[in-house]
């Protein structure tokens, strides 16, 4: 069964502006409270004008990643399209077994120009919620929809559409 | 070049209720309509107590479907999590190759119960959208922007996060 004081954390790089999204991602908080603490870690997004500077961004964000992820026991596991995808199946199995230690789980979502490599090399597992390009605000939605999802498996509770 | 008289509508199983996924959806068409005709064709979704009366509403629905597509000379695409995936820039070299004769395009999106058998029959091409379930209201949302960014990435425009 799935630990009851699961623990998971979701660090996403920039705020979400669109109210739609925000409340997509209310709307599952809500459905998944009763079973698991769910929380939210952000890093600043900043803006940029090119590639170059792009890249010196991407290097300053993962600095402030490594940082909130470096002193924590937690599991980290970073989305990336390139990797493991999962059914959904799949995913509540891994998510059971992740958590059944009660270990805490943060999901790194990275911003529009992806995470920097030293963030990758930092996490315990990467995986990927499809072979498509998702924008980081549709991905953090995905996300916690799965999770949900993963939750209802799990608990054999029906899932309301 | 995309044909700019691209014609996609997505057929629907049920009405999304929630307004924040309408208002995702609103975003895409406001992005998508300087670039292409999109429409949504949407067919009645009906409650049910039990499986076995799920499978004769399916069977329904499928009928109502068959009827708005079977005189229809559309290219029809259905989304099904069990199909082929395709990466994003796949998607819009497909999507750019589908509709370079000017043909219209018809995506359906099954409801929670999934499509009939003579519905996935009848349809030129099943693709994934990823190998995670989503519920037919986020499937939508992913379609659109999906979608979205095919145009983006044909028109080699700046995807705006």
């Amino acid at each position: 069964m799935l630990n009851l004081t699961m623990n998971i954390s979701i660090l996403t790089v920039g705020k979400i502006k669109e109210s739609f999204w925000n409340e997509a991602i209310d709307e599952y908080i809500k459905r998944i409270s009763p079973y698991a603490k769910i929380s939210f870690i952000e890093i600043e997004n900043k803006a940029f004008k090119d590639s170059e500077q792009a890249n010196v961004i991407k290097k300053q964000e993962a600095e402030l990643i490594l940082k909130k992820i470096e002193a924590t026991p937690a599991i980290i596991i970073a989305l990336d399209e390139h990797e493991k995808e999962f059914s959904s199946i799949e995913f509540s199995k891994f998510l059971e077994q992740k958590t059944a230690h009660g270990d805490h789980i943060i999901f790194i979502v990275g911003g529009p120009r992806g995470l920097h490599s030293s963030v990758l090399e930092k996490t315990h597992h990467k995986i990927s919620l499809s072979q498509m390009t998702f924008p980081h605000n549709l991905a953090k939605v995905v996300l916690i929809e799965q999770i949900y999802r993963a939750i209802t498996i799990v608990k054999e509770k029906v899932y309301h559409y």
